[in-house]
């Protein structure tokens, strides 16, 4: 590992690679090394990403609305209530006012939508072609509302596990947005804010909650399962997907566990309270086509398997090269 | 104003402007709207800043120093103690592994001198070409610790002005480090984490702070005396300048006053205190060379000036276009 590849921003194995090796070689706070998508700091959650989504707009969406709808869903998922954003923007020479306009305003509604109060920013120039018209970070304050917040080592064999709606929405929407592969599916972006929907789900035993962005629900159930004493099962017949997003995976050969989406919790949940949940999910906008895709097993411990029939399952693994670049 | 200039991301006039018009019409928080460096949320400070400087090492430091060391300082000035960093990278596809680790060092050091935690961040890497090796954002939490903690509504007519070193340092730096005009002086920038001189401050009667970086100290006193009751003077044989930066700006044009600066603080301080946090100052290895540079005065209201001779003085405005892009 000499050069940063493509690969080392894919969400999988390379960015775990990159980040376990070289920056938590350097930067090994007891809080980062938990891996998290945010930081928990007594009862506040800390959080940051940059976006660099390629193109700007897309069918459902835009890089503003991602960068909202990205960090607060990190605190989100942390069981946090978001309070308050800090975005900084990195605009290249030439850009047109008027695209950032749109830009400003998708942010702004995404931000009262949250709802979450835009408090502090930060604006840098580069030169014409130093940059890919704009990037946009966004970092986060929460504070803790679930009691007991969620947190990996309170899953156990026999949680449950569930999604809010069809996978893999956004990678597609963004891919046919590019016209590279003469795609003419009308795909919407599933991005979205999705603490109005996580709230919902305080008084019920959440045991995690994780939002699978690049790598994935691949990526998330490895996370969860990986080096622990249990396992994770999913469900081919129980996963939401839809056609179009089926068909595009077909025809480009690839694995719709492994495709981003940004309007997408797992949840996993004790199984006393998952049908609950499904219930709460059914009944917000954000949770159509919401199902229990899976759960937590003695067998099998550290892995991740996908059941296709009821004799054959395969192992579901992260993905290890980067599918599709620039996706957030 | 249709497409985004060079200028624009310069802190000085074209700055405000595209705040002021553009961004703010969409994002109106009343933190935001106060235009500090960070916002102030009951007793946290939060800001972010991006790092976009070009080259990535210069003499005296590197984009990793200038990250840490920005974000602390924005906290630093707020009377606040930085706690939380974040930190987010955008990397070019191809960027040496080696240069990486030369940055992320720099980070740590300048994080542990701080001190100050990074306890979250985020990779992005972009193609070839859409980026310039590397930007990085830094976000930051900290607490109020100064009692009653600044702020430019303390400021009072009689009140003097302080720097805790010589001025334009980091520009000269970063700008010979360019290579572009043939200039063979050897200056270091002067970047570095603040809060460790600050932090003694606590205990007078400071009424304002603020890092005079992009736009320089001319732009920090316009934003203080701008609109005001009271004017700001500055005395030219008080500043505290180098032989080797004063040469540069005759050479090239340059106003010293507008240059950017990276480990340097303007303190705004009650008359009783000025001579002991002066020596304070010097006797810090940050405040070498430490000087009150001027007072705030009743007349000349809302403007700044520079007093030349006993008999003569100019009005001090503040960069309406950019010097030198890409500065941090």
């Amino acid at each position: 590992m000499d050069k940063i590849m493509l690969a080392h921003g894919g969400g999988g194995q390379k960015t775990t690679d990159l980040i376990r090796n070289k920056i938590q070689k350097y930067f090994n706070d007891p809080e980062l090394s938990q891996m998290d998508d945010a930081a928990v700091l007594d009862k506040l959650v800390f959080t940051t990403d940059s976006f660099v989504v390629e193109p700007l707009f897309f069918p459902g969406g835009d890089i503003g609305e991602l960068a909202v709808s990205g960090t607060v869903n990190d605190i989100a998922v942390m069981g946090a209530r978001p309070l308050y954003l800090s975005v900084g923007f990195i605009i290249e020479e030439g850009f047109e006012i008027n695209n950032f306009e749109t830009i400003l305003e998708s942010m702004k509604r995404a931000a009262e939508t949250s709802p979450v109060r835009i408090v502090t920013g930060d604006t840098k120039v580069v030169d014409r072609g130093k940059c890919d018209g704009i990037y946009i970070n966004t970092s986060g304050i929460g504070e803790i509302a679930f009691t007991p917040p969620p947190g990996v080592e309170r899953i156990q064999p026999g949680d449950m596990v569930l999604i809010n709606g069809p996978i893999g929405l956004h990678a597609i929407s963004v891919l046919t947005a590019r016209k590279e592969f003469g795609l003419d599916t009308e795909v919407l972006s599933d991005v979205a804010p999705l603490w109005s929907l996580i709230e919902q789900l305080n008084d019920f035993a959440v045991k995690f909650m994780r939002d699978p962005t690049r790598g994935g629900i691949a990526q998330v159930l490895n996370e969860i399962a990986g080096d622990r004493d249990f396992g994770v099962e999913i469900w081919e017949d129980s996963l939401p997907i839809t056609q179009e997003v089926v068909g595009v995976c077909e025809i480009l050969g690839f694995d719709i566990l492994h495709l981003a989406n940004e309007g997408k919790v797992i949840v996993v949940a004790a199984e006393k309270d998952a049908e609950k949940i499904l219930e709460i999910m059914e009944n917000d906008p954000l949770g159509k086509g919401a199902k229990i895709i899976g759960k937590v097993t003695e067998k099998n411990k550290g892995m991740v398997t996908l059941k296709t029939t009821a004799l054959s399952e395969r192992i579901v693994l992260p993905p290890t090269g980067e599918l599709i670049p620039r996706i957030c």
